[in-house]
């Protein structure tokens, strides 16, 4: 358990000081039940977590486009804290890896499910939220979401992560990302796909996912993230 | 105007670094397009400070009841943040008489509606969030809505301002708080009640609404207001 909060604490670039926060962020209710203790469980984390995700969303869009009416704002906000954009971006931080759930809910495929990896990103932000402050949570929504936000506010679907790699490769390096497929492995009705995103100059980039779609826009989620992550340390 | 901005910022004991965001905040979209200026409506802090309010309301139901359930929680999240509640700490703080609404929503009675009301107010957590930051903002939220919390998160329908006037009142000096109608005025089909709430120490508060419930409601959150922060002062 020590390594799994170690290395989700490297990728997302923040180190708890009450990292039993961290450790609740990843338990699902399944896995709590199991242990014989409902409260250790990441329900209430994710309460708090989705009205944390909500401001720094709402705040962002306040900013970004200070010409847009608040129904435009309201709709932009509901594409971009959707479940299935946030499944993808705690697939490309590996958080379907790394949940706790119980044995019941793994045997039926809950770590590839949209829900629960939503839930356990939200629960994370509630998490950093209580240990750091407002400010510290903001920080790790912004720097994970940023790839998602359209040029205008009106665009429709919000840009997916595979759309956003390809701008970002072609703008650095004039090419396109390559996927390929590495690995399926586990029974016919619920396969896992892993995936590799590869860029131009030769960083390679892995994420898994349920779908040989949704690996590769996990993968792409960590190809941006790690651009991302350089170029402002570049800054 | 500038004596309207001034009383309110007496009244939140809040004062703005950039005071036209506090007249954003007043300013209802009826008023905003009468003046050929939409951009000058409350539209967009009241979207906001919506999300202000939720987080700001999430925490304190997160750390209030450490061992609820999340559905819980939510329950108790939405009876505190609902239109008739908000719409009572907004006339408590006089919004009612100080929004800017055109004279078309003047003249059907906007001034006393609860939803125009509930979204000044947002728009008002809105406009200190931005001005200054989120602990600002979260020091007012909890201010302003500390006498509604129950107990316990399962008692239903939250706490009224009354019944919790009559708690302190019973408390501090034995007895219970009067109201008194001062007023009533306007046309039959939306007249407007002033009503003032007499402690047994003699301080009186005075509040209007669109009914005597509604005015005593307002009158009592006005007391309690001034009540905790009497008390926040003696600390």
């Amino acid at each position: 358990m020590n390594q799994i909060l170690a290395s989700v604490q490297d990728d997302i670039h923040y180190r708890f000081k009450q990292v039993k926060l961290l450790e609740l962020a990843l338990a699902h209710s399944s896995w709590a039940n199991e242990q014989g203790c409902p409260e250790l469980s990441n329900e209430r984390l994710e309460f708090l977590g989705d009205a944390v995700l909500e401001l720094c969303v709402s705040e962002e869009a306040y900013r970004r486009f200070p010409d847009s009416a608040e129904g435009l704002l309201t709709k932009l906000r509901s594409r971009l804290v959707k479940t299935s954009t946030l499944a993808c971006v705690a697939r490309g931080l590996g958080l379907d890896r790394r949940m706790l759930l119980g044995k019941g809910e793994e045997a039926q495929g809950g770590r590839e499910r949209d829900s629960l990896l939503a839930d356990a990103l939200e629960a994370l932000f509630g998490a950093v939220f209580l240990d750091g402050g407002f400010a510290a949570a903001q920080e790790l929504v912004l720097r994970l979401l940023d790839p998602l936000w359209p040029e205008t506010p009106a665009l429709p679907g919000g840009k997916d992560c595979k759309s956003r790699l390809q701008e970002l490769t072609q703008e650095h390096f004039r090419q396109r990302p390559v996927y390929a497929l590495v690995e399926s492995s586990g029974p016919e009705h619920h396969k896992t796909f892993e995936v590799e995103a590869q860029l131009p100059d030769g960083q390679r980039f892995r994420a898994s996912g349920p779908s040989l779609k949704k690996a590769e826009q996990a993968a792409a989620q960590v190809a941006i993230h790690a651009l991302s992550s350089t170029r402002s340390q570049d800054k």
